[in-house]
């Protein structure tokens, strides 16, 4: 299996994307098609150890955060993200992993890989691990800011068919994030949802608040754009405080010898924020497209990109292109 | 100054509101009224310390959490809400307390309070404080979940004025939360509501993200009730994650006679969580209605009932109805 990874997209684009791609082909046993400047790529390459299957693909142009993603889809053909979503489509890769401009990565795979039929509106489905269970799906992560409520089922749908197939849930619950557990809270948009997705045959079981993110009610989290984008970073923001903190105070817990249940404790807490941390499961999903993408954070570093290539290619093996059947609701 | 505190709201009600309410009696020199069954509230008040200053105010009717609260309010005129909400109205009372049912204080205090000029839609700020410094104001915490532009402008002024006046920020940094912090993005409501503010005159910082809550960017968030409600919830959800992780070891902090640096970081940790928690501030204010009203978390024991009465307290003295002038947008 062949993943392509946009070797020029995020903040720390190339060095660190290229040592996570080179761990991931170690580490999962999979191929890897650098897509970037061959000429920077090629020193880069020739600093690590000879990795076997790896391969790189020119793209001479890069899209930055900045530029507006369609124009810049269409006017860069020869762009990094451009180049490995073709190369998706052509299936020369079973999937393409960027970290960079996510509407630009969103508008190239809607223009180049199609929606798949039944899909209005394509949506990133972020995994995050709460508990150690299996990890909980939001959708969507960030895709579509204004939403109808039919999009929302179908973000649902989505989400379900993942959650299934990709992560292992045997019939996944369903919780539309609302600002109310009862059946009359939410806006329009949430309300309206409601009465959809009682009637969709999906396994839903109803509302569910932010605090319950954490308390793991339900498999997968159906919310707009908008605000699953908010949610996630207020997530992510709580992860670098934690992680500020413990370092600000300096101390090595590795070498802490006694005060078993302390260390514990600190340990216990460490891995709790962890699990919500990005760079553990370094990705969203693009559901709803022909072909496998994964949008990794931006901010993404080594680890992030190892992880993110992990989990694109457990979703190629596994496959993530459901057939929405018309909802009689449209 | 005399408080008026809905004995009768909340899921700890009536115990916990009354002893909540005579420490706060105690510990910030205000009179309480505590308005609920007569019967009842006696009984309760006889197993107390004597408290000077404290009456109690008969209302026979209680509004449940799961009733629909303009109905309710328009047919319980003698319930605890509508009773409370009346001290205000003829100035008995500087303030009223409650953690019974949002929407019907929200409506009791709209049909009988009124609406400040200039202000269309009331909106709760809910007082957080993520780091040591002046506490952060998030408007609106849940008051108004569907939005137009205007009315995030109107949130934003409210905000500023209760920040300066109230919490004593000078011209206080307003952040639109929003999915990124470019000016082009966000949703409809966003991108709109970023330009009212930019010509607003106020002291407006920009969009800020999730993540940034924790940074203290700004001293005023602004948001719609809906997304604002989410976005405290997962708040409070970390919260008590956090302290049910440390209560699940069962380790006892202030024993610990070494590792200093250890004990600091748990301390340290600890306390932060402890700032984000709900019940150290203990509630939102209501602004844009001619009175002080606040609204307690639902969950609200006696320490959040207490603080929520010392946040009535700095309301109501140092004045929380702003003149709103009219938008040249409107």
């Amino acid at each position: 299996m062949i993943i392509a990874v946009d070797a020029a997209g995020g903040d720390y684009a190339p060095q660190e994307i290229v040592k996570g791609a080179l761990k991931a082909s170690q580490d999962y046993k999979v191929d890897i098609a650098l897509v970037g400047r061959k000429s920077i790529l090629n020193a880069l390459v020739k600093r690590q150890p000879r990795t076997p299957g790896l391969t790189i693909v020119e793209a001479s142009e890069i899209i930055n955060f900045d530029e507006h993603p369609i124009k810049a889809v269409r006017s860069k053909p020869d762009s990094s993200i451009v180049v490995g979503i073709n190369l998706v489509k052509i299936g020369e890769a079973s999937a393409f992993v960027s970290a960079g401009n996510t509407g630009a990565v969103l508008g190239a795979a809607l223009l180049n890989l199609g929606k798949i039929k039944g899909v209005e509106r394509p949506a990133l489905a972020s995994v995050i691990a709460i508990t150690p269970d299996t990890p909980l799906l939001l959708i969507d992560a960030g895709a579509n800011v204004d939403c109808r409520p039919k999009n929302l089922l179908q973000f649902a749908r989505l989400g379900a068919t993942y959650s299934e197939q990709v992560l292992g849930v045997s019939s996944p619950k369903i919780g539309l994030l609302n600002n109310g557990s009862e059946e009359i809270k939410g806006n329009r948009l949430t309300q309206e949802t409601y009465q959809l997705l009682k009637e969709s045959g999906l396994n839903f079981m109803g509302n569910i608040e932010g605090q319950d993110i954490f308390s793991r009610k339900a498999d997968v989290i159906v919310t707009d754009g908008f605000v699953g984008n908010i949610t996630l970073k207020t997530l992510e923001g709580f992860g670098d405080t934690f992680q500020s903190l413990i370092q600000q105070v300096g101390y090595d817990f590795s070498d802490v010898p006694i005060h078993g249940n302390l260390l514990l404790s600190i340990t216990g807490l460490n891995s709790w924020v962890q699990r919500m941390d990005y760079t553990e499961y370094g990705g969203a999903c693009l559901l709803g497209v022909h072909g496998n993408v994964i949008v990794a954070h931006g901010r993404s570093q080594s680890k992030a990109i190892k992880n993110a290539i992990g989990l694109a290619k457990i979703t190629a093996e596994r496959g993530n292109t459901p057939i929405i059947k018309e909802e009689k609701h449209e």
